[in-house]
């Protein structure tokens, strides 16, 4: 390609309101361009590289057996009312309307697509295990975009949705993906980690995503000294060291209690530990129930996880007012103790407790009355929570779950992801059977596995550039040689060219009327593995020099011999 | 791709509502299935068609110089607003709304999202010329979706858009373009006739349809017998020859005329040629203004035409109670002469008369009063139209314009069409303009191409199928040979498969526990270019069975030499 011809415009003035090195060199590089925030334009050089990578995926999914297809973009809604999805995914769904009334959603993911296909079709056991996935546009309808291609309001999803007859057969199929996308993204130069996850939208019991380390990812995730267990911040399970959970009971005390409402007060007042005093967050979920989280005072709540506990969708902190005026307790002196007492029939109040409050008795904390404390408060004794289990926010440091290894904060941009659905589609969604070995019809057993193509273009960039610009691995390098024309030197640049053409070399051509300087800067910031220059001097050599973009050395190559080495 | 683990079901009991070849067939073959009305599912067999298709079209925009790159799906309404396209378009457009409130247009086709872009861009006239395309999903709000992948709500389509100086060159891309249309179509093995077309809602002067004869086709046009003329009906221009035009006028006079309404009433009543009668017909325009179209009673007025002459959007018939309340005329007995006379203030008449009133003299007809008739009635003298021009509707059997000889009726797909858009779009869109040798600013003179990839895909397969099913021509074969194994072979099947697979030959191998008439009847249905079977009986002779989908006649091969065949 002439450069010259190119619809290719670099310019180094692009502001960079994101700090994010990947959207500053694409726009710089002429890559893509932003239409309004959040939808990108990936001009030709741009879509280049998205070809390459999707080449990559397509490759390693077709070799795996794994068949590519497209669904409709639009999506009918009520395919999404059968799995309730509307509702719990409703915050980020676009929803479009036809002129005869119709409703649709556009696509954010494609489960229910894939689903009511297969279930038109009376499948056998025979039929099974078969994955289908799909190159298409996915649409998130984001409060905020940032970062470039990192987190945007539409962009082109690899998704895979397999169909299994039981758990076994579908771990198979999971474990092989694991392979094929550290594979994928081995090609791509992304070093990823398999990072246990949070489902989020998507359903089904567990996930994992494949994160690439940086500094810039928004993903926040542990990774145990063991190397054994890595695992996305609002997932991570680590052990709660047993504290004082053997002492002898004590008999539950009403104190008085002249302190602040902060957890260092209680410490203050008391002269205890922190871990043994009891930590009370009241939080108002989706279906406007009251949800009391209990945990050991040297821990906190990590949201997800209760979310998860209460089957919600989403939380709020309580009011001072609402804690006051409907539960019937004070800011800072919540207690588990005798809470339900009294409260007003419409008030429904649920008490989560985590499972650390097992490792200690004799605990502390707030009587539901301002500057009224308990001691000894004892779980059973004292106070019967509704749901107990793992709420607690992981940090640096614990000791992972099972004794792993101790914890390691990562960042990192997560580049894909893989489900297990298992039942949560086809048991909502009605004839998503097969007939079994029996003549029994059995529901799907279900995964799904996504790759977003316009992310880890930026986790490339992210991992891969200079001070100068873009360093293009060659797996996903739009083409392989920079080739530029210097003063003096444009007919046997031109020959050269013609002749990389013909033998099929990814080659863009710098044919413009500019500097030297110029056209080196442009090289080094659209960032192609290789570099010739043909100048006035080289050529009196019969020859041209050749730097890779990795290297900063030059070498003097003989003109004769230069196409054997790129081919 | 062993079809055992392929996801292809063919079924022939697909019914056909359509009466569509191609939709039967593309669904008994598994190729693609409706998701809901005018949406469809690409199978992996499908999809596969349609890469095939992309690729061809992909090879030959490159080839020409044209650069690939994509724009966001969604497109801001304000742009559309900008040329007015979100009227003029209204019908078929679909929009949406974001959570924040922004609105955005499914795009139908892409001019604004080029143009904005391109804008953003300091060009000079160095930059140009150049043509920038996308294979990229299209939405159209159609009321009847029908035909299969004939007329649907969602499709792909290869849009492409060029920008340039000035008219000189522009024209030599657009006589570019209809070479590299003709070269892909061709490709594709359809033949295509390029034919004068309406620009409907696109905008711009003249444009091309690339139609495939069809009687499934919903495109209706004339070819001149010289073969140096086809237009779409909507624009057919034809002679329209001189009658009495050269006669004296006579008086002008009133008579009663007890007839009913019908033209032949007239010609019965008056004893007088068709041709010299006036045809009125009132219409009620999209600004509510009445459009009174006449013309020689021989001829039939095209409302297309007509659209354009008064710069309109739609038309409806005006009522009887309208003609005879609002114009104070008589339904039957319409007349140009006198007519705007005593019309209340509110009420706008334009009349249109087409060009072939000017071939007679002496015309007879209404007289805008129950049983009267005006006989010697001639333009000028005693009626002036608002507007003169062509509104007559083509026939077969006509006169082509500039006597290139007898239309004949063409019924036909529209597979691509391509547009002169001039300054449309460059001169409602601010700042649409490149910086000239002359240091000033003008705005970018430009065209748009179009071709539609399942649209194609239906009118390949409306022209190659028999009886038993479709017969892919090699360039968008999903697969070039149909491997069979029938009992007892399938040792010999399977190796043959493994060597054709390590040499890259395109194979579906049929290894499914099937009788032999089923695999065959698959095989006619899915159509491949080679069906290669291996039996008991052809191992014996260490050979197999080569058959062309479009040959009868099956040859014996030697296994050894298959290969080289295929190669």
């Amino acid at each position: 390609m002439r450069f010259s011809k190119y619809f290719l415009k670099t310019n180094k003035n692009v502001s960079d309101e994101d700090k994010c090195i990947s959207a500053k060199l694409l726009k710089q590089g002429g890559f893509i361009r932003e239409s309004v925030a959040g939808r990108f334009y990936f001009l030709p050089i741009g879509q280049k590289v998205q070809q390459k990578i999707m080449k990559v995926i397509k490759e390693e999914m077709d070799l795996e057996g794994s068949q590519e297809m497209v669904t409709p973009i639009l999506h009918p809604l009520e395919l999404w009312k059968e799995t309730n999805r509307t509702n719990t995914a409703g915050f980020e769904l676009m929803k479009v309307k036809d002129r005869r009334g119709a409703e649709f959603a556009l696509g954010g993911t494609a489960e229910e697509m894939f689903v009511d296909l297969v279930r038109q079709y009376k499948l056998s056991y025979r039929d099974l295990p078969f994955q289908l996935y799909q190159f298409s546009p996915k649409f998130r309808d984001e409060l905020r975009a940032r970062g470039g291609l990192l987190r945007v309001r539409e962009f082109i999803m690899k998704d895979g949705y397999s169909f299994h007859r039981d758990e076994n057969d579908f771990k198979v199929e999971y474990e092989k993906m694991k392979n094929v996308y550290t594979k994928i993204f081995d090609r791509l130069g992304l070093q990823t980690s398999i990072v246990e996850s949070d489902n989020g939208y998507i359903g089904g019991e567990y996930c994992h995503e494949f994160i690439t380390e940086s500094e810039i990812g928004e993903s926040k995730y542990f990774v145990a000294e063991s190397g054994n267990y890595a695992a996305h911040e609002d997932v991570t399970v680590f052990e709660k060291e047993i504290k004082n959970k053997n002492d002898q009971l004590k008999p539950l005390t009403e104190v008085e209690a002249k302190r602040g409402n902060a957890m260092k007060d209680g410490v203050d007042f008391h002269k205890l530990p922190l871990w043994q005093q009891i930590k009370d967050v009241l939080f108002v979920d989706d279906k406007n129930r009251f949800i009391l989280a209990i945990i050991r005072g040297d821990l906190d709540v990590n949201e997800t996880k209760l979310l998860h506990l209460i089957k919600g969708v989403n939380l709020r902190h309580a009011t001072d007012e609402e804690i006051r005026e409907q539960i019937k307790s004070e800011p800072g002196f919540i207690s588990p103790v005798g809470i339900k007492k009294g409260l007003d029939k419409q008030v429904e109040l649920v008490i989560v407790a985590d499972d650390s409050l097992r490792t200690i008795s004799n605990a502390y904390g707030g009587n539901n009355k301002k500057n009224q404390d308990l001691l000894n408060v004892n779980i059973d004794r004292d106070y019967k929570p509704d749901i107990e289990g793992d709420i607690a926010l992981a940090r640096a440091g614990y000791e992972a779950k099972n004794k792993m290894g101790k914890l390691v904060e990562k960042k990192g941009i997560e580049v894909g992801n893989i489900f297990q659905l298992g039942y949560h589609y086809s048991s909502k969604m009605k004839g998503a059977v097969y007939v079994d070995t029996d003549g029994k019809e059995k529901p799907f057993y279900m995964g799904c596995y996504g790759i977003g193509i316009g992310r880890t273009m930026a986790a490339i960039v992210e991992k891969y550039n200079d001070q100068k610009g873009i360093v293009w691995p060659e797996s996903s390098a739009p083409f392989k040689v920079h080739l530029i024309a210097l003063d003096g030197a444009e007919k046997e640049a031109e020959l050269l060219y013609e002749e990389m053409i013909k033998k099929d070399v990814e080659v863009l051509y710098d044919d413009r009327d500019k500097t030297a300087g110029e056209k080196f800067a442009d090289a080094d910031l659209i960032g192609l593995p290789m570099r010739i220059v043909v100048s006035k001097k080289t050529i009196q050599q019969k020859s041209c020099e050749l730097k890779k973009r990795t290297e900063s050395e030059t070498k003097i190559i003989p003109l004769l011999l230069v196409l054997d080495l790129l081919m």
